[in-house]
C-alpha cells in the first residue's frame, strides 16, 4: 500500500536536541563560572540537571535555583553569564541532522503529505521549526498545547489525519519516545517508526503497545523502511 | 577638582536601545504579516506599540495580544514567526555605539572608577552588558531591581558612591532621561550630564530638579565637559 502520508515527532527527531541540551547547560556553567561562580563544572552541572529534571524544561528560573542550592545568594551578574552562553549555545545547535531537509524534500517530491504531532508549548515548538528552516516543509503541525495537552495523544493523530485526508494504515509516524510517541501512534493504528536517537535511545518498550513497528538510526532510512511497506 | 568616578545608564546611554525596539518590532511585525497575519504593517506597528505601553516591556506576550487586538485567532505559527524575527534583530542591534568601549577605556586609563546606575530587571541588564562586550569595564553595576525598586532613585547613587568611595561633586552620571535619571543625580548632588538620545531626547526639564548640568549627543562628548569641570 502507498503511504501517502508522513508524521514526524520534532525533539530528537528532526534534530539533536539532546546534543542541543547538554551542551548549552555545560557553558552556561562554565560562563557561570567564569563570571565568579564558586563551583567546578561537573558539580554544578550535575545540580542543573536536577533542577532541570524537577521544575521542567519550560520553567524560567533554573539558574536562579542553581545558586541558591549551592548555598549562595542571588547574583544577576552570574545567572545573567548562564542565560547568555545557554541561548547562544541552544541557538548554535539548533540545526536540522545533515539528513533532514533532503529527506523532507524527497518525501515531499514523492507527492506525499508531511506532519509534525509534537508535544511541548505551541509557539516553542514554530520557533524550533522556524530557526531549523523547515516550518515551510510540512502541510500540517499540531503541537499538544494547541489541544490543551503536555504530551502527544491518539486524538492528536486523528485530528491531523482527518486534516490530512489520510487513513492511519497508509500513515507513517517517526519519533523517538516509546511512551508516548510510539504507543499513541500504535494505539490509532499509524505505523510507529522509532528514531533511536538523543536521551531515550537506550530506553526499551516496557509493554508490547509501546513496541515500535520499525526502527531506524537516522532520518533518511525512512527510505528503507517506506520501500517495505509500499512493495 | 578632579572627577574621580563616572557612572553610565545603559538604554539610549551606551547603546541605541531605542533603534534596537523599532526594529525589533518592525520586523517583528514584517515576519507575522509574511507568515500569515491578515494586517498591513504601519497598522500592526501601531497596535503593537500601544500594547507595549499598556503592558510593559517585561510583559511576555505581546505578540499574542496583538492577535487578539486584530481579532484574530491564537496562531502559533505567527507569534512564533514574530518572536523569533523580534530576537534576532534585538541580538543584531544590541552593539555598542561606536564610541562607547574607546570612551570607557579612556576614562579607565585616566584612573577614574566607572559604574552603571540604571532601571530594570538586574539579569536583563547584565545579559545587555554582556551581549554588548563591556561587562568588565565597570567597577560596580547597580540596577534598580536589587534594590527592590522599578527605576533608578538617589538610594542607589549614595549606595554605589558609597562602595566607590567617591563624594558627589566628584562624581559625573550620564543618563538619558530627565525625570528619573537626571532627577536623581541632582538629587544626589552628583554631576548631571543628559545624553540626549532615543526616544526621550526630545523632552524638556519639567522643573528646575530636572534640569540637567551639561548636554551631550555622543558618549566621547564627556571628555569635553571633564575639561571644563577639571579646570
Amino acid at each position: 500500500m502507498k503511504i501517502k502520508c508522513v508524521l514526524f515527532d520534532i525533539d530528537d527527531t528532526l534534530y539533536d536536541t539532546s546534543l542541543q541540551m547538554s551542551e548549552a547547560r555545560l557553558n552556561a556553567v562554565k560562563a557561570m563560572i567564569e563570571a565568579g561562580l564558586p563551583a567546578n563544572i561537573e558539580m554544578a552541572y550535575r545540580v542543573l540537571e536536577e533542577i532541570v529534571k524537577e521544575y521542567g524544561r519550560h520553567y524560567n528560573q533554573h539558574f536562579d535555583r542553581l545558586l541558591e542550592r549551592l548555598g549562595l545568594k542571588w547574583n544577576p551578574r552570574v545567572i545573567a553569564a548562564g542565560v547568555t552562553a545557554y541561548r547562544e549555545t541552544s541557538s548554535v545547535y539548533l540545526k536540522p541532522y545533515s539528513d533532514t531537509v533532503p529527506t523532507l524534500l524527497k518525501l515531499r517530491e514523492s507527492g506525499r503529505k508531511l506532519g509534525v504531532v509534537s508535544e511541548g508549548r505551541a509557539v516553542k515548538q514554530w520557533q524550533k521549526l522556524i530557526q531549523l528552516g523547515i516550518q515551510h516543509l510540512f502541510d500540517r503541525v499540531l503541537v499538544s498545547e494547541e489541544v490543551k495537552e503536555d504530551t502527544v495523544t491518539p486524538e492528536m493523530f486523528r485530528l491531523v489525519l482527518k486534516e490530512l485526508g489520510a487513513f492511519p494504515e497508509e500513515t507513517v509516524f517517526v519519533g523517538n519516545r516509546l511512551d508516548t510517541d510510539i504507543l499513541c501512534a500504535n494505539k490509532t493504528g499509524v505505523i510507529s517508526i522509532r528514531m533511536r536517537k538523543g536521551e531515550h535511545r537506550v530506553e526499551e518498550p516496557k509493554s508490547p503497545e509501546m513496541a515500535p513497528k520499525y526502527e531506524i538510526g537516522k532520518i533518511s532510512e525512512i527510505f528503507g523502511v517506506l520501500k517495505k511497506l509500499e512493495k
